[in-house]
């Protein structure tokens, strides 16, 4: 069982979809960091549901209250910072219908495997995308550490459905800027048009689509990573199946990769204007060995369709163990994609932070 | 810096392509267990190099030694154990080049940067495949451990350059079997000739080629999994980029599920037979909310072109930071795909393994 | 940095004497535990100030809220069990001087130096007392874990100033069943009264008073325990220093086996009438190679004297780097032994359950 | 089961006393130093038997050799450092006896217990005093690191049976120097005389003594340590219990501080004529809230009677089920305390280098 994650920072997250509270215990931050919390508030509201007619109705507030780990200053003070989001809308309902016939595509049979039946059920659990907020809360706070260094994270939209957007070459602020100004980050806006479309489409009739999600990281220093199994790759890797519905992930080229030759994969070095080593192409994503090279970290996440949909599924009875047919009710996201851009981010900018600190 | 990984099961993995040894110490195994060390052998036999016109020619022994960890009778003690391969053919000779020109696609200049010129350049140092050794020992070892419970593990090559193999649909014991019989484990063979021509083809103009490696586990135990980051994938995908050259890992359907709809992707549960639940198709992979569903879980991973090339390429001169040529001298693998099986089938094994103990 | 302890059971500490809260995150306790929340709170209460005329007036209510990790029915549901305790009385003042005299005895000065002056001050911050609270609330939880596998655990307060209560020698449930209906648990009662008085003595002097709190677990059952670093002994070492004003600790009969043959400390291994092995004497304190013998697990432990005292003392001006003197205004507690009772005994749960869920 | 220690210094000891090699793993050494092996050798040699009439007169070479870690110069790499030290003398013999009656006093029986019975006897196994050895290598190595930082350690026998040494009261460079230079580091070299007499008189009984070290670390930064549950105290007791025959552990004035008052044991703060802030005395061993003060860092550590003695001792058959009597054949050390001073200097050294590299 283990809800924590990183070495030098460690990030605990704790909560349920209906529990009284969610929320992180983050231990190693600088102690006299002040958080900017209008910025951490900016950013984690990205990901909140409800801001347009591509999200459910629902209302979250996910106001986050820092309870420890400030001194009277406000500062962090070297006690571990923890930050809880008390759940308002907890009503309490009969649960017996949702335990006996778990969802397709969603944690309900596995968990209640694993837990015996004891698992919350209500809402999810701990297996809902509610417990993204924590992470966000989290990146956020480990993005302004980052930026003290000059590094820079942003993420876009690289494919919902069967659209694609451009794909980061050379990433540089330029870029980053143009995609930080949008509400639907993509870099092409005609194929976000064509993406929000797909998702209308999938909401009309009551289905959901996937996506791809690309990030990255600049200024990322030479030298950062540990091999072998605490390389980059390994830890962002780790890190990023802990955001529901992710599938893959790749860095680079990734999996295009695969069907390419050597000599048309591997980056030449040259020496820039400025003196330092760089590599001409980004094939290699920005790191080699598991070590970061200089060049902007790029990663991309496949995201799956969202597993809650409104037309009738296949599924089973646990309690007659029979065949039995399911309509899940209530408000769904048809596509979570652009609501995980900031949980992609942040995912980045935890395992970058526990590296660089 | 960290070359250990497992939480119940620790292995934690040494050695340079040219240290008097490469080892690893694994600590965790059940006291009172008796290793085949044939099957141990012919396991590590099918990473070794030098085996057909498709690898190197170098000859690596690569005979493991347990030098810890074992009682009078031959079994595990509770001890860690420590099994060490010796490195035959050190020779000294003048490095100064290799440390001045860092190869692309290598980690030659990540790591003279993260240790400050003091990293071990010979043969590739802690970054060479040869590292990959010991990871199959222990992976050899694990399986015999997961055997016991009734856990099979295997792999085959699912694309080489622009070859693919058919993918795992719902694996079964009977196509596994197939594939273990094969020297270039694939599904269809016809595919697997093609293959090897693509090698070939690579191998002749002093290029390489890359490839998929798809890897599943019969049998895991559905509640296995500790989410929210030692889910399944968390420990999976963190293991696998421990194996040098791999650049994306994806689960069940994968990225292909990123343009799925919800009402596609989602697998309707239903009782079987035997009364036990389980899933009409599998883009699920065997996992669901970071716990095993008890469907086989499949892995992908890519792999990317050899480095190693004979062709002419740009780098730089470290000494006098400027561009500079480099020929990479000696004999290369072409493709390291099918070598890698057995490190994929290991890193499967190590992760399952320490969960289930 | 680190507040976390534990490899399978993991609790994480935080708060601030002043913080808005303080609490604990406890990862891997078993789903569909009913945790019987008046037992805790009776347990919580042992160390509560504010009880008879040996401790500080000051009142802290403590009341445990549990935010996260229960199910609709008060279980755990396989979530992180997170708990707060609301600080009621937090004043705003001025905390310049004490930031400038460091008070002889506390951590005022090394977390100034090692926080940067950043240290939360007020009330001694993250290094009160108080963090304590969280800790009992683990313990008593593991406590109720423990018993359903039939270990119990229980202290005494062996010597207080030169007072001594008499040892545990085997000690049993009777004994245990005698001091836990003590408000001051010892075993001899006389004794009892003279620390109580040395305590009332101590305190008209405007001083302070220290003391050894033996404690024991039965039942442990033979076998647990993972040298060479994780034994019973490190993990309850570690553990035991996490309580502020420990100053030593031993197992069995601990220092004194220093001046013993042998011959006298070996202890002979029979068979007991119900067939099982045990020891006639148990100077090992039932752990040998840091493994459990089966015998009753015993570790007797140092706590100083309380360093807020209100005699006046010597200190620096951190601010004008030059001597000062210091006079602590406030209530204090003359001697925190028998309020460290239940710290003491929640350790020894923490580590023991542990290793054995 | 871990074998496992440090967190940033990684330290994985492996071996038994009959296993082919001993040794250990060193993850987390910076890149590019150089080992002294004269130094480690010297070092290593004070724990090695057979140098006088108070030992064994078991020869064991314990030569260190490095298999993995350095580079063609013989710098460390960055990669893991391995070192073995091969076993010479493994005989087979018949060990059906010794698994029959466990030794009074030894982890015989629970060893039994925990593994099974599938433990490794020979010689103690995994639980033998040889394993100290690689502490001892590893302890060296840091201490070079250490030195580096200006942090030098030393120890000196505090006590063997009822004869005491001198306290470190300040210990300063003048007083290590002078232990330094001795076979049976002692300050009072009367006592170190009555020390040994009191060694053979037990040797010539068939008996043992214990006693304690004490050991300083000198120069430790203020600032070092991570409370709550790393502080300097928690690292450095989980790590001393990792060497066999400790039964305790006290620092600063320790258990006598717990029959102290307040005013007597807090430790006033002065500016020194350097600027810097030190304390009068130092009750508090260095370490205030799991933090360095900067005074000397005092550990205490009871090391009990050997308990392999030549006397008849009671003990049962665990084929029978019944009592037995028990002789122990061949030599054994009436004292082992003269020879773990190096191996408490090493686990000192390896704790605060995990902590400041």
């Amino acid at each position: 069982m283990s809800n924590t994650i990183g070495e030098k920072i460690r990030v605990t997250v704790f909560g349920q979809s209906h529990a009284p509270s969610i929320g992180a215990v983050i231990e190693g931050l600088p102690a006299g960091m002040k958080i900017d919390m209008e910025r951490v508030r900016a950013f984690m509201a990205r990901r909140a549901p409800g801001r347009d007619k591509l999200s459910t109705a629902r209302k979250e507030t996910d106001e986050p209250k820092i309870i420890a780990g400030l001194n009277e200053w406000g500062e962090t003070c070297g006690a571990p910072l923890c930050m809880v989001i008390e759940n308002s809308d907890q009503r309490s309902k009969d649960y017996s219908k949702l335990r006996d016939n778990p969802r397709p595509g969603h944690a309900d049979y596995t968990a209640a495997v694993k837990f015996g039946g004891a698992n919350d059920i209500r809402g999810g659990g701990q297996f809902s995308g509610r417990l993204t907020a924590p992470i966000c809360f989290a990146g956020a706070v480990c993005m302004q550490l980052l930026e003290e260094k000059g590094i820079r994270i942003g993420a876009h939209i690289a494919s919902i459905a069967d659209v694609d957007d451009e794909r980061f070459a050379l990433p540089d602020d330029e870029i980053l800027d143009r995609i930080a100004s949008h509400a639907f980050p993509v870099i092409d806006e005609a194929a976000g048009e064509r993406m929000q479309e797909r998702i209308l489409e999938a909401k009309s009739e009551g289905d959901s689509v996937g996506g791809v999600i690309e990030v990255c990281a600049l200024n990322v220093p030479a030298g950062l990573g540990d091999p072998m199994f605490d390389g980059l790759e390994n830890s962002l890797a780790r890190a990023v199946f802990g955001v529901p519905a992710v599938r893959g992930v790749e860095f680079g080229t990734g999996f295009a990769a695969a069907r390419m030759r050597g000599s048309e994969h591997n980056d030449p070095f040259y020496v820039k204007d400025d003196g330092t080593v760089a590599t001409r192409t980004n094939h290699h994503g920005g790191i080699l060995g598991g070590i970061a090279s200089g060049m902007p970290v790029v990663m991309r996440v496949a995201i799956k369709p969202t597993p809650s949909i409104s037309k009738e599924q296949e599924t089973v009875s646990l309690g007659k163990m029979a065949g039995d047919r399911l309509i899940i009710e209530g408000r769904h996201d048809p596509c979570i994609v652009h609501r995980a851009v900031p949980c992609i981010e942040s995912v980045m900018a935890l395992a970058i932070a526990d590296k660089i600190v």
